[in-house]
């Protein structure tokens, strides 16, 4: 018996998503602001191609926690492997190498648009998501970085984040690795990442891994001064009973780590004094501080106060990409988790300097700092503050009592939407007036006009009140509503000034 | 000896292209225009992902000119297909068919975005691309056509077209259909695609190759009214002296489907009148007259009379894909071609009404109808009539005589900037001055703003003109500059205000 031809499936691809409507456009409007902010930092946009050669994108994900994660990639008809980009900071260095003559110098840029992983999907965790990211390519100067924890926080508040409500972190990566420096060894010291030495007691062999070191002092948040400082030195059994392996340093070297990661003060100047004190025996590490201290300088000058940016030696993320300043904004106000915890919502945005962007092209060294922000995590605060997520604005509704007079309900239409109102004709069947209703409900319509044969002979038409209807429909008691009629009849002439009257426009 | 290992090029893929700057927000400019008029005829957005199965995406293109057209495509892990969209109907179609459910019915949407084609690259001719489309879905209502018209006529005069500048012209499948029916034959007459007798003399099959017919008229404007005969019958040389083989048709019924083609009239009535007159013995034919000669009266019920759209039988382009209605954008100015030769700018959107939408998932009919703008095209005749590609709005640029008193410069442009103007402090190696004004220029700065030492000291900044000075550079006769200086020093504290002036805001 010969096989019927199946029919293909109607799905989204396993890990990626549809966006209608107000999902588009809620999250347009809030990168069209960020756009207008980056635009007037003197940012220009780039938007490069989803494609790029495998080999100009390097093939993994530098997120050292997931080596594995993979791009999504495939064999050209010449033989060359092209991919879709991971990121957007990929595509810079390919296009400050290629244009590195045209381009001004520095070059301050942004983009924004989707990339795709080609990874396991997981709740909330998609295939393909937006980033939006600013970066100054060309510039050493510590200038450039405090001009991007500036320009982070104006961004913040332009898209709803009230000033209060957020902060922006600055650390350095040098103070770190000055912190890592002054430790004291048995063995020859060395500053590196390690990688075969992972799954041996690394103090046997003199080395600090510092990937390693970078991991778990990230995890302070989460298992606490005790946690991280027993996961530095000899490891610690977790929630479940299972032995985590510790990083093997001597615990006077992991109390000095921590004490570096709480040695926050009660201002800026007071945080540089305490570091100047940690540091005092790294040349390095101080030359860290004093770009900590000459960031705090520069944005003070421009009014960005301690309530907007602030010193924080505990913060991590990411430290082990770059080189030097690194910043994080983090929104300080409640959420309530999934399980219904109250806790701050958290981290949204973060980057920092790093080198080596161009070098992979060209061989030279070319200084960078730039921030992505995290498209969903912001749209999701701004949804849970309430700035956007409110109804949509739906379309009038035309409803069509009789279909031969479709070029009369057209004209209707026609006048509303040439006043600007959102408005549509029923275009499906009509033979049904309550499938009509329906759909007008289903668009969040707020009013619905009806020309039936008696209105169209006396000329008028009827604008019925869906958004009053339904208040009246929910309510226990129609009292409050009686003086309200949810229906008016007006003359045809009328149509475009009552319906804007009802829309309190 | 061992290879150094090679450095990556740093290249954009072939085929694809980077956008920089004005190329980005002219473009974004001109969709936002768009959905605006989109979202006013109640038109809702929809963004689906860049990747779908290839199963759901089905795997060619359906344009019958260029049947080898591919798309990028790549097995995933759990050996599933997956390609890159190569239009936005196809992913609506899935769409429409997985969510039938949920989603009002009819149901407008529109999408503004890249799609990929994995074809050969040529001038001009990119494997990514952006579309702009509209459709009705679930609406067998010529109603639906007709808005589609008049929502495409707004589009165009939104974004910078004038009236007059532009024409919609409406035709139907249906009466081309009716013309190929009222045929004669000898043998038994048979319409539809015969591929495997595209090689042989067609007649001898009593076949019309419809694709064939199609494919030759759409060639009215190249080759002429007499050229279309002889392709549509025995054939004819091309310029080149090859011969190209004809269709097969009797002279007669090329004639026939000629006097079609040109059975435009002074105004629809008599173009309609004509086409009724051509039809008369065919009963879908004329159904399809009929459908015209409504969309007219409904475009006619809200204003659109034929300065905007038309009926026009002689519209082709992909009449083969659709199955009702059809409408292409005209623009009718003149521009000058690559050889110095004017013609008409020329179609910059077209569509029409299609089955089978959501038939190859769901097994069911479903009538929709839809536009798609060519973005680029018509982003080509905004910059042809000067609609777009002014110069770029270039920052203010705060120059740095003093590398110690950056947190002055800092400040300065900190000011510009809260008061709305797009500024930078040079952030590049400050020793050289010279390099500061060649960024600027770079840049297209208006102003560069100077604080050295003696300045600073008396609480002033100079403001140097670059427009100016750029004019003054240029002109033969300085007379007409004497008494505008191209740079003036101002009080420090009149920043914003001097700035602000001077750039005419």
């Amino acid at each position: 018996m010969a096989e019927k031809p199946r029919r293909p499936r109607a799905e989204t691809p396993k890990g990626f998503r549809d966006y209608f409507g107000t999902e588009v456009t809620e999250r347009k409007a809030m990168l069209d602001a960020i756009a207008g902010v980056y635009h007037r930092y003197g940012f220009d946009p780039l938007e490069t191609a989803a494609v790029e050669t495998v080999e100009a994108l390097g093939k993994f994900l530098p997120d050292v926690d997931r080596p594995n994660e993979g791009v999504f990639a495939w064999q050209d008809e010449d033989a060359d492997w092209l991919a879709l980009r991971y990121d957007l900071t990929a595509p810079l260095a390919r296009v400050a190498a290629q244009y590195r003559n045209d381009l001004p110098s520095p070059y301050r840029r942004y983009a924004m648009g989707p990339v795709w992983r080609n990874e396991k999907p997981g709740p909330g965790r998609f295939r393909q998501f937006y980033q939006c990211d600013a970066d100054t390519v060309g510039s050493a100067s510590v200038a450039a970085d405090a001009e991007i924890c500036a320009m982070l926080a104006d961004a913040l508040e332009t898209v709803g984040i009230p000033r209060g409500d957020y902060v922006v972190k600055v650390n350095n990566r040098k103070v770190l690795s000055g912190i890592l420096e002054a430790l004291t060894y048995e063995g020859t010291p060395e500053i590196g990442s390690v990688r075969e030495a992972l799954n041996t007691p690394i103090r046997e062999f003199g080395f600090i891994d510092t990937d390693a070191v970078l991991r778990t002092i990230d995890k302070f948040d989460k298992v606490g001064r005790q946690g991280v400082i027993e996961l530095l030195t000899t490891g610690r059994l977790d929630q479940s009973g299972a032995e985590i392996p510790g990083v093997g340093l001597k615990i006077s070297d992991a109390q000095t780590i921590v004490a570096f990661m709480e040695s926050k003060g009660r201002n800026n100047t007071e945080t540089i004094a305490n570091l100047r004190g940690l540091l005092s025996q790294s040349e390095s590490g101080l030359a860290g501080v004093d770009e900590l201290a000459e960031i705090s300088d520069l944005l003070a000058a421009q009014g960005y106060g301690p309530d907007r940016i602030i010193i924080d030696p505990g913060v991590v993320r990411g430290l082990g990409y770059y080189t030097g300043p690194v910043y994080e904004a983090e929104l300080t106000f409640q959420i309530t988790d999934e399980k219904g915890r109250p806790r701050n919502f958290g981290s949204v945005a973060g980057g920092g300097r790093y080198d080596g962007l161009v070098k992979r092209f060209t061989g030279q060294d070319v200084p960078a700092t730039g921030v992505s922000i995290g498209v969903d995590r912001l749209l999701a605060a701004l949804r849970a503050k309430g700035r956007v997520g409110g109804e949509a604005e739906g379309p009038v509704v035309v409803t069509v009592m009789d279909r031969d007079r479709m070029a009369d309900y057209m004209g209707m239409v026609g006048e509303l939407r040439q006043a600007g109102i959102r408005a549509e004709v029923y275009l499906g069947n009509p033979k049904n007036f309550g499938n009509q209703l329906k759909y007008a409900d289903k668009r969040s319509s707020p009013i619905a006009v009806i020309q039936g044969g008696n209105e169209a002979a006396t000329g008028t038409v009827i604008l019925k009140d869906l958004i009053l209807g339904a208040k009246i429909a929910e309510s226990a008691t129609l009292e409050e509503w009686k003086d309200r009629p949810a229906q008016v009849e007006i003359p045809r002439a009328d149509l475009v000034a009552a319906v804007r009257k009802m829309l309190g426009k």
